[in-house]
């Protein structure tokens, strides 16, 4: 039995688990200003393209996200979000939490459009209704989808317009930058938003993400709402220790190299299923696969590769989400190829 | 050159780290619900001879402190705590920020009384004041000081007389009850408050503290608030297998003896400093020492012994708060207590 | 020019501002527990057929709104509103700055049913998403529609299923008990609902809304809520002289009055404007009309009778909302209803 | 029996009341939007003499404060005030249900001072500490002293050296402005902080408070703020009808004659409290007097002129707040004075 439930069920890959060991006995500054958070920062701003940037470590996605939004954003301001994002649908109001509402609207594949993005703000004419503020996008998407370079600059060019903030949610950015159909590096993310975050959690790290902070209004006192928010960790040293094992390279770094891995297991995947007539109901560009089947056949598959189903089709059909991390085995992959290849989608 | 400045400067001890490392290629159940955290939940409960308590594992104090205070109060309730309080000093208002009023009192040495508490809850007599209901104790303190048996059982009365919670933040509960002063085990903690955490990031893991909750108004749907404040650990398990190597051993587990080693280490820091005639503003309990020190001394040590300045006093002194941690060297105590040998206080 | 624009662009009516003005020299207990609050109370009650429950004198809707919602949640919790919702639209997220999500489904005639209440319960399954609690309804709706016993019957059994509180925003509950279409008491209100408020600024009072609580969970301290939301009326007295003027007569009372007035005066011109060929997007049944006016059309009528325009329809046609008010004088409905006899739809 | 509880238990006085009657019947524009809240903005700004000031009017004090404060702050920042500041005692947590600190100090005769203020600004030296960002003060203050010109110049300079905002409470600012001892004009007021209201609710006024907005950054979607709080009334008008008659004649209005009247009466009773030789525990400058009286006297006075007994002092005696409004006759002034004529403290 090996799990198809999520890109987050393995500890950290052995770069990071060994760096992390031969760290513990050092004694390092607190609170991520030591000297591994530095090195790991300045690695990334080096593949980003603006040293002025800043970087910070934080533990974990929704900790992240709330901690943006809350700090960009005035009372009565607002995210938008497409209906599928992660903001909306999957951190318990947390966003909310913070006291900002968050705009969504539906997406095809899950992701935002300047049509979309307009139709929300043209909506908020006044002081009766939130102001919205800032543009919540994730990428890949919760559908694994990703956007290309044209469709994030025009998201972009729409953001200036309306003076809304772009935040991306970079949880699976390592799939996005590393998929067949990617055109962009992670200068072309930071050129084209006000913050994103590089995940760690879901590419290789025990724990860990990356904020970097291109907008000023947000760098600044950002320490404050981190500590404030109960997410400053106390031995911040651990995750500059990690990010320095996945950012060592340049665009050779492991981080992009775990991500492709997990990429190639998704596609061979995907190419069985459709090859034994299976559908996708989102468009399989990473490594979240959105697989349509029939009921007694996502059963059959869940007893031999547990995944989450995201809900029902009509005519008896199960969505089957199949999510590889960085850590599947080619023997794990060549056998859930085989499954799909002898269990026909009819 | 050898830093005093904290116990939390050190990555996790070696069996904390070989124990990630030895996890991290299993698949597990994430968000923490998955075997480890089941079994170091099992081993904490036992200790805690609460078999029907929950434990629910976080990242760090503050988001620990945060979400048991805002879960358990409603809007208009408030917290009660020493003046010297983490939740008043050191958390940037996370507590504030989550809707709740903390009312201090200065404690002397630290530690609440049954009379503080009663000075507090009296002068908050109708809907125009908040409504105390809960009570914030840390043991060992911000202080370094612990509290006896006695005092413990007679706020808990307290407690009980006026609808008062009782939450003890144990950030350093392993210094609390490894000190030569300590009466308690830890099911006594455990029957006298209504919910308190077992620290592990002050105590050799890597983060970690393990909350264990009692009253079933917290417990129930704890789940949610956690998510909801981002403190839900994807790699839940990470914080499973950290605690199940440091309870691994009933009364005799490495969490009782690192804290015990570090207390040690600062006891005979202490005797060599009193030897040498320093003073102490609080007495010294645990691993955190206030020494006195002319500010020319203080400033000699800092250059050998880093450490944290608290302030100052009459007469151009210092107080230099000296930390031991779990990772001390034997060979660094006695280094230290040389350095207070060769220079007297005066 | 007479304006249609809203129901509240007049002060109080003779007899609110007569009782205001005799009560003005008095002295009375501040903070609404004086004579007249308990009066008042008493009157409503007596209507409502529950002497337990208590009544909270409030300033307006939207504090009401966010004071209830905010004293029943806990933090991970959720209202569930139709899509027109009050609370969704047009508070600029009065609900979220409290911290709880309001989770919206688009409702046919601004209504709730069962199946739409169990379809947002359905899919809410786990603590990573919020957890809903509540239903938001209005009667009568941001749509000028009503419920009907049963309608309101079968919503509470939904709740009562699911463990949701049902509250209901009475703005223009005079509106709705007293239109043609009404087969419906105080008391069946009281009885089907945990807790409602009786409009008072939108039918004849200067300012005022009335709370009334059945359940005990929101009136235990639910003084101490009002007070940390900046709602407790200094001069509550001024509260209580209103709502005995507005309620002094039992089922006669002027409260009653003045909604049947307001609601005549549009029945009258919701047949002229039908007569006249003129469509509606919401039935009209209380004192909102929603009229589909070719844009030319609604330019005219706004330069003698000024309205909102609620957007636009497809064939160049506005949405007017023409709202008539207690203090409507039966010569301005007359011109109103000669106005649209004279300029027919096409 | 006349009760001298407090200055708020009268409605409003005999010419807002006709004012609010006249205006009645006229339809206005909702929302604070209209003709009458226009004047009466330029009739404060004109005596403030800042013409580029804005004006908003609101119900109530806490509702006030806690709009400027959250309005002001960014998460993490806090509000310094005295530790007798409203804010702090009487406010149900208001503040920090917005998600703000209070940093209180002790304060004599409740004034702050720059010195009190750096003494709290210099304790706060990190992100693991809130950030104090704004200072409150009321005048008069909740013991009835008043601000001179030069300390609150003192405090303003103060605060521009800090990075503060100045925001000053004016609940009774009509008292401060027009006792014996003032030396300020409204336009001092303006001109030395950066925000401050001008209490209608305590002087006259059936409700209401002028809150005067210098600072660009409160200003900017200030009424946003306001409604999502529940805070902005629809029938706003009936705010700027009430304050067109309390300032209808400059430095001649309504509005300082009330004050003058009050703090007469207070005047007078301090000279016949102190001739019969009581003390008091805060000098007697404004409308407020804490007398200082054996708890026997203190029953005795209370049997007829009822009082809120502020707590208690050694030597059996009671501290009574005796409060005169705007309302009270000439003849109950002569009453009281003549009762503690005949009751001598000893």
């Amino acid at each position: 039995m090996y799990s198809l439930r999520d890109d987050y069920s393995e500890g950290g890959c052995p770069a990071v688990m060994s760096a992390l060991s031969a760290a513990a006995g050092e004694q390092n500054i607190t609170y991520g200003e030591d000297a591994h958070c530095e090195a790991a920062a300045a690695k990334i701003l080096a593949l980003c393209g603006d040293p002025d940037a800043e970087v910070a470590f934080l533990n974990g996605g929704t900790q992240t996200n709330l901690l943006v939004i809350s700090a960009l954003l005035r009372p009565y301001e607002s995210a938008i979000a497409a209906a599928t994002g992660h903001i909306n649908v999957h951190e318990t109001g947390a966003i909310e939490a913070t006291g900002h509402k968050v705009c969504t609207i539906p997406a095809p594949e899950g992701k935002l459009t300047p049509e979309l993005i307009e139709s929300v703000v043209s909506a908020h004419t006044d002081e009766h209704m939130v102001k919205p503020r800032l543009v919540y996008i994730s990428d890949s998407t919760e559908l694994g989808t990703v956007y290309t370079k044209d469709e994030l600059a025009a998201i972009r060019g729409c953001c200036l317009e309306h003076g809304l903030y772009l935040y991306l949610d970079g949880a699976r950015l390592g799939a996005a930058m590393t998929c067949a159909e990617n055109d962009m590096e992670l200068s072309d993310i930071a050129a084209l938003t006000d913050v994103f975050y590089i995940g760690g959690t879901k590419n290789g790290a025990l724990f860990g993400e990356a904020l970097v902070m291109r907008c000023p209004e947000l760098r600044r006192d950002f320490r404050y709402m981190v500590k404030q928010r109960g997410a400053l960790t106390a031995k911040g040293f651990a995750l500059g220790v990690q990010f320095e094992a996945l950012f060592d390279g340049g665009k050779d770094s492991l981080w992009f190299a775990l991500a492709a891995h997990e990429n190639e297991a998704a596609s061979r995947i995907a190419a069985a299923a459709a090859e034994s007539g299976y559908g996708f109901t989102a468009r399989p560009q990473t490594n979240q696969l959105f697989v349509a089947m029939p009921d007694a056949r996502a059963k059959e598959l869940s007893a031999v590769f547990p995944f989450h189903a995201m809900g029902s089709l009509p005519g008896g059909r199960t969505v089957a989400r199949l999510v590889t991390s960085w850590a599947i085995p080619v023997s794990a992959t060549d056998e859930i190829c085989a499954w799909f290849s002898s269990h026909p989608a009819r």
